[in-house]
């Protein structure tokens, strides 16, 4: 008999059976693959991985222009992909010895809800008191006429290739699709987007989305409001704003049109799980209809961010040890690793004037940084923009991109979570000189 | 007649009258140099540049370990002081052209203060409603025989200079200290601190400067409790700490031994101005003895930073338009642009003992960040502590080293000017896979 049963090794499940261990919980953790789930075994971290090997390839392109010549550079995919396997690896064997720590157990196989307080896996029932489903979410893959094709890829195989394509057709501009455009493209592959929206990434500032395309012109070719009809042999055939018909030859397709909840074959309808296609419906303290068993993670439908899951996990861990918590997403920040990076943490100025606030925001060139000239050029290309209630002062999101983003992003969420008016952090003090800094200098614009 | 006049245009400065003539003061900006003060043109911003350099260089030669192969990598220090100096001539266009927006006045030459109201700039007097005085500091250069020899440097000169020497000795191991050694060690120069106090940077978190000298060892020798008696010739001879006489030859000697206040020649005896040898004494206002006259940045002794200058001129324009303000010194955070960086907001572990608080931390190496080991492979020196009051579970001060340290400790400012207890703290999410998300691993840890 555990405390608590978890099923799904990703960032939401590993992570809460970690720390509900350390707590003196029981906890069984299953999983049918790898520790570390999709974000580390498919996801996040081997595409990290990949794109610092490109960041490496670029700034050795780039060193010139600051003083430091390289001879020719060239860029190895065999030793990028065993430095890939070798990273994977050791943040999973990382993970299993904080679950030994943790006295977490872990079993492998494919887990079955028998209903509150039962999991099947692979034919031997286990009990606990509490059961949490955080089963993860796969890629989508639509019903397109010769999408079965080997050189048709979701972002799982793409990391397992072996040779660099000379050109690639990435279908779908979401955050994933933006990051192998990126990364492919910095390495010469012609690179073209085909995006059924107006416009890439939908949760970015609008201004900012056509800016960060235009700082890729020349190495991707964004297609949008785009609809792929087929994949005839190597050419990509869709139909364009136009209602023209159109085509793409390229040696790969990566399909990157979104990702699905993790719903089937593990016994969710049987035991009356209450769910439907966008996920399984919880409460804000991830509980679910059946009594004890909670859902965290891309499972849910609320966030597919690693650190959402995490964070889900936590608020169920604190529910289930009876400290008041609840998962709320206006503080949730996000990134995308492309070149140049891409973050945001709260709403957008249209979400907030969607969301009826009267909205005043100030935006800023990230040239305003003197570290940002001087490490990134005259031309290097970023933006920020900061977003407030006109009426209350406070602040109610950051957006950005270029050089850092990724690490700046953070303390827009230590802002926002904390309620701060503008007049307020204006009074907190950035280093300088630093490129997060021009946030804080927008802030005296509004 | 003016409503503000301001003696000295660094951050502190410009920054300030920036902001008073975008708010429709009448400014008159005086200054004996350049616009940008020694920050932009003898400090941080020119520092920063090489270092860019710099990293570009090292990152060039560790490339291979992440599948991106080279020639050979050279470093030109002609282009890169050429390159060190456009930054330096857009930073001051661009100051110059704000200055121009905001319709503050610039004058070139130097000022003397002749009281409450007035100031004279080389025969030419001045009134103004308000006086602020920004007149930053200087390299100090201790009496050592032997220290007036052009071999033997500030700051200020080895920022010119023409070739890399081959070997470099560096007295004083302080923030400028470690920045040079940084920089030159990093291509291949040899170099050797010598420092009197029994450890560098003496604000940093002390295990975490034992442990970043160790990250540098064979590339920086580090000669620590050690005096400096006599430069003769080439031989830099110093007492260590058995009281033993030792000599280190090398090519140039860097004086980084600390900086003192620009206090004089400016009148401010003669105007009855309240000073000493640290500073010239204000209140939390940033208000000086005489009536309207206002100090702020490096002069006054409180803190040798380029953002702290800055929010001192806010709190002096903000207390001069009536608005309450003051200048606190708990959350400004400091960087130290060394490879790996080093920053801090707060209070370390042995400051708040010191304070008297009753005191919790817990220590995470960087390498828990899946994508720190990505981009630094399983060497990669970097830690972060996070102290906390233990008695109300108070947020009192982060301190790290590592890659990105820069650019992630701002929002640490927002936590503990936030006040937020470690409990609150650990409900902020940080995006994943970051570096700065050790962060938060280590709250979980207290």
């Amino acid at each position: 008999m555990y405390d608590i049963i978890i099923i799904g090794a990703g960032p939401g499940g590993y992570e809460m059976a970690g720390r509900a261990g350390h707590k003196g919980q029981k906890v069984l953790l299953i999983e049918k693959a790898h520790l570390g789930g999709v974000c580390l075994n498919w996801g996040c971290i081997p595409t990290k991985t990949l794109l610092n090997s490109a960041k490496h390839y670029v700034h050795a392109k780039e060193a010139p222009a600051f003083g430091v010549t390289t001879g020719e550079v060239s860029f190895d995919l065999s030793k990028v992909m065993a430095w890939k396997q070798e990273v994977i690896e050791t943040l999973r064997a990382g993970i299993a010895a904080t679950m030994k720590k943790n006295k977490v157990e872990v079993v492998k196989g494919t887990a079955k809800l028998l209903g509150s307080g039962k999991v099947d896996v692979d034919g031997t029932v286990y009990e606990g008191t509490h059961v949490v489903i955080a089963t993860g979410g796969s890629p989508s893959v639509p019903p397109i006429p010769g999408a079965d094709q080997p050189h048709v890829m979701t972002s799982t195989e793409i990391l397992s290739i072996e040779d660099l394509p000379e050109s690639l057709v990435v279908i779908g501009g979401g955050v994933i699709g933006i990051e192998f455009a990126s990364f492919f493209s910095s390495l010469g592959v012609r690179v073209d987007v085909i995006e059924m929206l107006d416009e890439i990434i939908p949760f970015m500032d609008r201004g900012q989305a056509k800016r960060f395309r235009a700082a890729l012109k020349g190495k991707v070719n964004f297609n949008l409001g785009c609809r792929v009809t087929a994949i005839d042999g190597r050419d990509v055939k869709y139909v364009d704003k136009k209602d023209e018909e159109k085509s793409i030859n390229a040696e790969f397709v990566l399909m990157s049109v979104g990702r699905s909840p993790n719903l089937t074959g593990m016994g969710f309808e049987e035991a009356k799980l209450d769910f439907d296609r966008s996920g399984i419906k919880t409460d804000e303290q991830m509980r679910t209809n059946l009594p004890n068993v909670y859902a965290i993670g891309d499972v849910t439908g609320k966030s597919q961010l690693a650190h959402s899951a995490t964070r889900m996990g936590e608020v169920a861990l604190n529910t289930i040890l009876g400290k008041p918590d609840r998962f709320r997403l206006n503080a949730i920040p996000w990134v995308v690793y492309s070149m140049p990076e891409i973050a945001g943490c709260g709403l957008t100025e249209d979400q907030a004037k969607e969301a009826g606030f009267e909205v005043k925001s100030a935006s800023l060139p990230l040239m305003m940084s003197g570290r940002f000239l001087a490490e990134n050029g005259k031309q290097g290309p970023g933006q920020v923009k900061v977003v407030k209630d006109a009426e209350t002062d406070v602040l109610l999101g950051v957006h950005m991109f270029g050089a850092y983003s990724s690490e700046i992003i953070w303390g827009v969420a230590a802002m926002i979570e904390a309620g701060l008016r503008i007049e307020e952090a204006k009074k907190i003090v950035f280093p300088h000189p630093t490129v997060g800094e021009v946030i804080r200098l927008a802030m005296f614009q509004l």
